[in-house]
């Protein structure tokens, strides 16, 4: 649920004078992404959702993502196109807040996604990674491996409060990821977030991808781990090696995963289960108990993470030999 | 921000199932109404609302707000209307809901309504009482003059807690409401909570009225008080006397009120002010203060009581000698 700052009627009317969108028709607050507001708007023209930028997305930063998204749209990727004011400015500003127009995007999320969703998915996935091979920008991936311990010190002496015993077991996966990460794999464009509420689909297609506000610049592959972690478990907490097939599958068949990514599958889980967890860990105690957002559960990670840690190969995943 | 019960795209299209709507293209959760959940969907036919009930709207009521809104519609004004499915059904159920789907209507609700707004607002109210003055069914308005001192009950231990003498202002100001409140004054649909957001415009012009769940069979001129509430005052808590008359202008010319009517309006005005007071006071106490509804403001409308108990007559809100 997500409408953190009010735009009036006057407000939306003034800043649609400087786009070749027509007359304003109606704009209501939408119940989509958790860290900006969303509005979808219906002009004249046609259907758009206006996005403001709320405190955690950094202002510097929003030329990155607003590029990407052009970028990933003009090489046919399905994903929200920035519209620009007749100036050519696709950032602008409203009520104080940063702020973009993108196209509307049909297309539902699913809360129970299946198997061969997972194997759209994964196609998907991968056609994002060879679709941004040649964007120009780079945005450093705040959240990777070494962003990880400072999350952690800020959460370590309450971490217990969660689960026994969690802050030691943190601390060991930690180290252990911090000595062995890999370096070297095949880098660019990720998504970093592609949860399946980032995900439209119309029937078993994929219809578009959305919020690429932790999009950054990382090892592909993580990105396919970050997958594996957010649509292949069941509610129950097993992994479901079925839909990890159809999603490593369906990637493989735009990008085949070279050997040596193949083989780093394991850290690169342990490191995606573990980026999760410590995120939800510091919002458990940074969130006051009562607030407007929900919070999300830091254990569902914890017990991914462990999972990670206790299988034999790559192949676990339900890859193919390489 | 109002959604309180989740659907997925897979209950969805079950039920769209008996719709003539097409297929379902996308569905949005959106920041509308309080009481219920409220979802805006794109289907290849348009783009409709689907409402879910959630548990302060009695079910047994919505035959007549559906009814309502059926009825109104065909009478040329522009407020939601309920879609039937094949089988002639309005009202269905998801997820363990009641709901109904309605057409979109475009416009923007109003932050700050100017005077003309005000007088667009007044004819549309008298527009509503005439589209209802035929509507066969009826409803008691649980929230008029007999309905306020139990909720007071529930709240006059606490009172004072909002501000000191509350509970003895509003005793008093209850006390003296009961013994006097009009009776025999032309009856008929109101719509019992036509605040603000609830009307959308297009540039001055009212574009329609939405959210029937308060709507009842009472006082028609009680309504107009209720709106003189929610429309005149400024955010300083002084009464706009220019918005006022422009209001009553407005509705006057659609239906012209009578010398009784207007003589009553601020006994009227003071029953409605104390309606809303006793609603947001009996919330301020029952809803949690860190909960997800944000809880408005019952001194807003003791302010509003103190200052219909201070004028010289029905002349003070604007209205022409009768």
């Amino acid at each position: 649920m997500a409408v953190y700052t009010d735009v009036t009627a006057d407000e939306l009317q003034a800043y649609l004078a400087d786009y070749d969108l027509g007359s304003l028709l109606s704009c209501k607050g939408i119940a989509e992404g958790v860290e900006n507001s969303n509005f979808l708007l219906h002009t004249s023209r046609g259907h758009y959702i206006l996005t403001l930028y709320e405190k955690r997305v950094a202002e510097a930063d929003l030329p990155f993502f607003i590029g990407l998204m052009e970028h990933l749209a003009a090489r046919g990727l399905t994903c929200p196109q920035p519209v620009k004011s007749r100036a050519g400015q696709a950032l602008g500003r409203i009520a104080g807040r940063p702020c973009a127009i993108v196209t509307f995007l049909d297309g539902m999320w699913l809360r129970r996604p299946g198997v061969a969703h997972c194997h759209a998915l994964g196609g998907a996935l991968a056609a994002l990674h060879l679709a941004g091979r040649d964007f120009p920008m780079e945005r450093r991936n705040s959240l990777s491996v070494d962003g990880w311990r400072p999350l952690f010190e800020a959460a370590e002496a309450r971490a217990d409060e969660v689960t026994p015993g969690l802050a030691d077991a943190v601390e060991t996966a930690l180290a252990a990821l911090e000595g062995g990460w890999p370096d070297g794999l095949p880098r660019g464009v990720i998504h970093a977030d592609l949860f399946p509420d980032n995900v439209f689909f119309l029937g078993d297609k994929v219809s578009g991808l959305i919020d690429f506000y932790f999009a950054c610049t990382d090892t592909l592959a993580y990105d396919v781990a970050i997958c594996l972690n957010a649509w292949c478990f069941e509610p129950d907490g097993a992994y479901n090696v079925t839909k990890g097939r159809a999603l490593l599958d369906g990637y493989g068949k735009v990008r085949p995963l070279s050997r040596d990514e193949s083989a780093a599958l394991p850290v690169l889980c342990r490191g995606a289960a573990l980026r999760f967890l410590l995120t939800r860990l510091y919002d458990w105690f940074a969130v006051p108990a009562g607030a407007l957002v929900r919070r999300k559960d830091p254990l569902e990670y914890y017990r991914k993470l462990r999972f990670h840690q206790t299988i034999g190969g790559a192949r676990d995943y339900g890859i193919d030999a390489a």
